[in-house]
């Protein structure tokens, strides 16, 4: 018998004033979303920006790993004091901050004993009975606790990183999709994509997204489905509808 | 006697699929964050991304209106089926769902009465006795109900918006930041970053960002406090340390 997939979901929990604030851009939301979908079938549904406050940690973290699957944090876990998802994280969870051993060796491993410092071995420092995400693009560990995943903010070192979370999650369904780009406003398109979504109900999910590139105006309409045969027969009665309203189609996939 | 300006938050609720997906890289809450903060000395104190699923606008809205003084939305209000932000809304504040006539005859002037087909009038519903936001680029108004400001998804119209939404609100004290980039990387200053945290306690907020640029390492360190002279206290203490410590400095201002 095959065993049925399952739908797993997760939220995203973006931890740091500099995103919060307008100062940096996040990078890292559309990467994890996007990634988590591909590789191991997973749908974020909900994503915060929080700011590095320990109260507001604890609750968003509490709520967020009761309501979905899995929750991945984004964020302060470096050397710095404004680093403080690990400390408020254990008391989430009402386990020891303390020095995990594993990552106490990497580090000091990895800096060389003379230049183990304070700051570095605070980075050791992790909710009791985690599990580590090794990292290896900066050693610096991140870790899982029950279905809490803490990873960095820097982007380039979660990427590196994300791989390795892989191992600890159950796998769900892929979302497939394909996408049609169109040379029309949405509102010449709105009642035939309505009509279609209709049909399909909750099979497939459409989205209507206009665009401005290069001075031109377009909208880019979106397929998305766990079920990749639904999708083209979708995307087949579609293209028969803008060949017949004459709606010239820009590109497609 | 001079007025006391007071601290002034928000939320913002990013609604739509394409940005929870990862296919869309949202770019709105950076501007909004920003803007609010210079011109209107607004804080935003959370975000929250969701899907185009209306109970999910709704308890949305609701929790983050009772929470925050102002609530921004972001998408959801054009023309096609899966545009749902206003009749949620018009839910969540259990009023009409309905025409609003001024919002219909902008829209209606400005297709003209031979184009203004269905789709295009869905634009003019919005929740019974919202205040509309106007829109200098392409028409089709926002609204304000309570302390709600519904604006468009496509970032260069809500940007035509924005300034449309200060009218109504009441303003807060700015959050000044000063930034200066140095040459190390955050470990070698960690120490002293917390020590100068303490001095000021909760008067500044100091923020410590590693970054990689065209093959160098450096650290950015925020200041950021409502008190201009505080600020530049601090950085003059922080300048001071890391000329002491030898530690280069790339940039400041």
């Amino acid at each position: 018998m095959k065993k049925k997939i399952k739908n797993v979901n997760a939220a995203i929990l973006v931890i740091g004033n500099e995103i919060l604030s307008g100062r940096t851009q996040d990078k890292n939301v559309s990467f994890i979303s996007n990634w988590m979908n591909l590789n191991c079938g997973i749908s974020v549904k909900e994503v915060r920006i929080i700011p590095d406050t320990e109260k507001v940690i604890i609750s968003s973290v509490l709520e967020l790993s009761k309501k979905y699957n899995y929750v991945f944090t984004t964020g302060g876990i470096g050397p710095t004091h404004d680093d403080i998802t690990s400390k408020a994280i254990s008391k989430a969870f009402k386990v020891n901050y303390q020095i995990n051993k594993e990552a106490y060796k990497i580090l000091e491993n990895y800096y060389g004993k003379l230049n183990f410092n304070i700051p570095r071995q605070k980075m050791a420092k992790i909710p009791e009975g985690s599990k580590l995400i090794y990292n290896p693009s900066s050693a610096a560990p991140g870790f899982k606790i029950k279905n809490v995943f803490c990873l960095p903010g820097v982007p380039s070192i979660l990427r590196s990183m994300i791989p390795n979370v892989q191992k600890f999650l159950i796998k769900g369904l892929i979302t497939f999709s394909k996408n049609i780009y169109v040379n029309t406003v949405e509102s010449k398109i709105a009642i035939n994509l309505n009509k279609l979504q209709n049909i399909y109900k909750k099979k497939i999910e459409i989205g209507s997204y206009p665009f401005f590139k290069n001075g031109k105006v377009g909208v880019a309409i979106v397929m998305r489905s766990a079920n990749k045969k639904i999708i083209d027969k979708c995307r087949a009665k579609l293209l028969k509808i803008l060949k017949k309203d004459k709606i010239d189609i820009m590109d497609f996939e």
